[in-house]
């Protein structure tokens, strides 16, 4: 057990780690490591449980260092638990080193991305829930947040749900360091305002000496034996502490100290003991869990629709969650008070010990998720209107950087939903998902295409977007029917086809109406479902548009940018040769009724019908 | 000035005409609208100061009706003040109508659009920030929120802000009706709960029994009264308040009571006196402000720049905006704690009074700015950096519904930012801007197209992005070069060109050294500088790219989806016949010197020199 001044040695210790790594990379926030440096050393190396050999392990407690920029102290810390040498810190921010100027999952003691801040709280409220309800587990779960941080309502969205959900398991650790980036912050050192505001929000909360070793041992003791609640430590502490004439200064943020180095680390160094503290133990976690491993994820049985019933593909979408969590237990499913719209609610009632309601905070909602998703534990399904993820982008951004697994629906897309109006159509939805980094896309056009979209994401590891909608529209695809990402499916075809027609759905079923019409006349064309919106079958569209005459047509529920017409666009670029014609929504929509809307927006039937004239 | 009788009547009144309205279009949340009944009438015919013959008069008392879904009463209200006969209500959510699902601005008594929950009070904070410290009137502003929203981390940050800047001329009003859309609410009827809450965020805070209409003027006589700090009302109220068998019932949301209606009317006019109240006087504001007319906004002098100098786009953007500060006083600007990156900090220095530090909360930050832009009151002009604008694409997405008046300037875009790493390198803000309706976007290339560029926004009405890079880079052009919307432009060009660069920003300098490099072999390149990414230069691109043997080459720092690459492809495919090669960052970069990072990630000259080759 390490005492005091051990703890006290080390904390100095990653103090001057942090000021060497950041000066041998010219780059970084020293004065953000130092005013945590005791938290550090008391949390590494007292109580925290750690598995060196395995940091991701599943039965160890977690840290989610959420104000990202401390990195080098984080880093600096593994590296005196010895997890690698401490030279290695000399290497901070190269490109060949995966200790980035913030922490990504590339490092083995990383779960999440951070460095957007305001994001980690929601993460560890997703791995302490996990930690309580799925693993029934006794692993604890600790998040450093910024000052600065906590004047972002993702964190006020975390804690609502820590209170909800009495998440006992969790501490939450606010550095009330009074200095943000280009001014003091807010609140400054106002720690009883801090307290009133976590208290208010259901935490226990501890204002601490964050700079005492002492201090700071006896609250996470209390945090320990609270029961009900979770814990929240409101530390006072100093930017730059310890870094004599830095400390406590203004115009230091994410500078290097430079040819200050030496005396302030001389001073430093003068007030330990132990100056050069390695290879401290690290408590070992008490119970064991074993890794979940990758497995296969199947529909408990076909889909089981009879071709032409008109079944709306987010009700699809509840059916297909639920058998997917009755083949598989690690399946689970969120939302976001929207569960009788999305269809989430199936799901819940048949595995509601698996279902996490996140009432209306979507930030929180694809946080969370992240973080059940981290170590495998948990394979989440995260359902609202497709409109409100836009709520999420700079979580789902930072998720694409935490390798995140989490699977996306987004119901009511497009103007097809009516009369509610713009602010709940999605119409930017596909440009969002699609620039995430290595997402899948897909946009099911019927209920069986879209229980198939659901167990092809539930495989892949990684971020996925399915989009759903509201209106019911036929069945397309029997229950054999395979689908894979980046195949697209030809639903009409004749071999005098004079023009190719991309939709999905809503609009592939507006394709079809559009071909009869034009059939009856004797002009056929080719009506292709897209599926997979990314990847996109570039393969699919240039053969069927080559036998089409090379007349492509896009037609879509969404925005000009960013969505299928762009995706095929490029397509068509990158080959050549090809005439292509753009149907989707312009302009901000209004309230009316859906097949009305159509019209109006130019996506209808007879708009297809007209451009295939046209052409 | 109206009696309690009056304003109960009223309040029965509104109730009756919401579920006549929402049965007229068969969708709808009459139950939503009835909890607010009693304050509806009471800030209407008693609290406010509103002028009927212009609702948006910039001296009138504001009201946002943050929980947007109760709009068939906001609708029911003027209409009972006589701005519109009570018929018209039962055109609700027709496609000719303006009485949308939602409140748009397509109403003259509507400043923002609401609709997506947690977003009114941003607003509305930046109306009274506008009325205490622009206009320096006495105006009022009031939010209505529902008890679902509270959980949306928007509404803290704006709770932060009105503390911070004591916006005692603000009454948030929380209606605490229990029940959400999908089950009861996390707090219910907690109202002690959420008045810790309010407290702990700084507001002066009253507990009100929301269906009391006595008590409710008196509450809002105290708010009148209350100095120093913003007050919140919380409102304890039912869902479906007054209709019979369904108030305080679950599974009534966004429903309209269909054949119950006519005995619920009759039970709700049994407690009426004046069962038809209408034209009812509103009172109306004391001081009278004029209206500010559109006017052209300009640098005071021309870009001072010397072609070939090195200067950062960011640092730009800060004189920029400063020079349009110094011409127009209705300029503002405000940030989120990144003034000393992204150089709004030189306004601030320039214009003190009109600079807004919204902290680290960047919904609130284009929230706030949204509120502050309405009625033309005042042209917001926003920065952070690029990436954490995706935090605020929610806001984004409601301002373009809003027909808001914003100027987002994102910094260090892209992987040239280096060392920090991935979490804080846009590479998706393209992407999300394109797909705001009539946003336009502008990527300037060197310090005097980043003024210019400033100058356009100013005088375009509507959102504006302006994506600013970190590394100085060289003055291209000349003070007295004009620049607009959809205009590109070549910057090297001969007369046997083999391919044209489109580039913009970082990447633009790339091309330009890649032109240089093959000149040196003989090969001519046609570059073209984007600096419009949207609108885009059709024109431009296609009669360059026919120069140039219908080669064209795309490269940006910034991921392949929806960003300039697609932007182009589009042009392309529907023109058809050019050869498209893309050069953008493929999957999610790490840390590391810029200049390696754009070898690594292929969008350097020397993958630009191999591009060319090839084609």
């Amino acid at each position: 057990m390490a005492d005091e001044q051990l703890l006290q040695d080390v904390a100095n210790r990653l103090r001057v780690l942090s000021i060497e790594s950041t000066n041998a990379s010219n780059s970084g926030h020293p004065t953000t490591c130092a005013s945590i440096a005791e938290v550090m050393s008391v949390l590494f190396f007292d109580e925290m449980r750690q598995t060196l050999s395995d940091p991701r392990c599943p039965s160890s407690d977690r840290l989610v260092l959420s104000k990202g920029h401390a990195a080098p102290i984080l880093y600096a810390a593994w590296a005196v638990a010895g997890l690698f040498p401490e030279s290695k810190l000399m290497d901070l921010r190269k490109i060949d080193c995966d200790l980035e100027g913030h922490p990504t999952p590339r490092l083995s003691f990383v779960d999440v991305a951070t460095g957007s801040l305001g994001q980690g709280l929601g993460c560890a409220a997703g791995m302490a829930f996990t930690a309580k309800h799925f693993d029934k587990m006794d692993y604890r779960v600790y998040c450093i947040m910024g000052d600065g941080e906590m004047a972002e309502g993702s964190v006020w969205e975390a804690m609502n749900f820590c209170q909800h959900y009495e998440l006992d398991n969790l501490v939450a650790i606010l550095d009330v360091n009074r200095l943000g980036q280009s001014e003091p912050t807010c609140l400054q050192h106002q720690t009883d305002v801090y307290k009133a505001r976590c208290e208010a929000f259901g935490f226990h909360t501890i204002v601490v000496d964050g700079h005492c070793v002492k201090s700071l041992r006896e609250a996470f003791a209390k945090a320990r034996a609270t029961k009900g609640k979770p814990t929240a430590l409101v530390l006072k502490t100093f930017k730059g502490k310890g870094i004599e004439g830095i400390e406590d200064m203004e115009n230091w943020h994410g500078k290097p100290i430079g040819d200050k180095a030496e005396a302030a680390i001389r001073v430093i160094e003068s007030r330990m003991k132990n100056t050069r503290p390695t290879k401290v133990a690290m408590k070992p976690p008490g119970n064991v869990l074993s890794s979940t491993g990758p497995d296969i994820i199947q529909l408990d049985k076909p889909p089981a629709y009879a071709v032409g019933e008109k079944i709306a593909t987010r009700l699809a979408y509840g059916t297909a969650i639920a058998k997917l969590g009755a083949n598989n237990k690690r399946v689970i499913a969120l939302d976001a008070d929207t569960k009788n719209s999305t269809y989430s609610d199936k799901f819940k009632k048949a595995h509601s010990d698996r279902f996490v309601e996140c009432f209306i905070a979507e930030q929180n909602l694809v946080g969370v998720a992240i973080g059940c998703g981290t170590r495998q534990r948990t394979v989440p399904f995260i359902s609202t209107f497709a409109a409100f993820f836009t709520r999420a982008f700079d979580q789902l951004r930072m998720g694409a950087i935490s390798q995140a697994n989490v699977k996306c629906a987004g119901s009511h897309a497009g103007i097809s939903i009516g009369e509610d109006g713009p602010s709940q159509m999605a119409l930017e939805d596909l440009a969002m998902f699609r620039a995430i980094p290595e997402s899948l896309v897909f946009y099911p056009s019927d209920a069986t295409s879209t229980e198939r979209a659901c167990e092809l994401a539930a495989n892949y590891k990684g971020i996925v977007f399915i989009r759903t909608s509201r209106p019911a529209t036929a069945v397309l695809y029997d229950g054999s029917e395979t689908f894979k990402a980046g195949q697209s499916k030809v639903v009409m075809k004749s071999k005098s086809d004079k023009a190719l027609v991309i939709g999905a759905g809503v609009t592939l079923h507006e394709a079809l109406a559009a071909a009869k019409t034009l059939s009856a006349d004797g002009v056929n064309i080719r009506v292709l479902d897209v599926f997979s919106v990314k990847p996109i079958d570039k393969k699919g569209i240039l053969e069927n548009a080559a036998e089409c005459g090379n007349k492509v047509i896009v037609v879509e529920d969404h925005y000009e940018q960013g969505g299928i017409g762009e995706a095929v666009s490029h397509v068509l670029a990158e080959a050549g040769g090809a005439t292509f014609r753009h149907l989707c929504v312009r302009g901000v929509p209004r309230s009316g009724p859906p097949a009305v809307l159509l019209d109006v927006f130019g996506i209808s039937a007879k708009t297809i019908v007209r451009t295939v004239r046209e052409l």
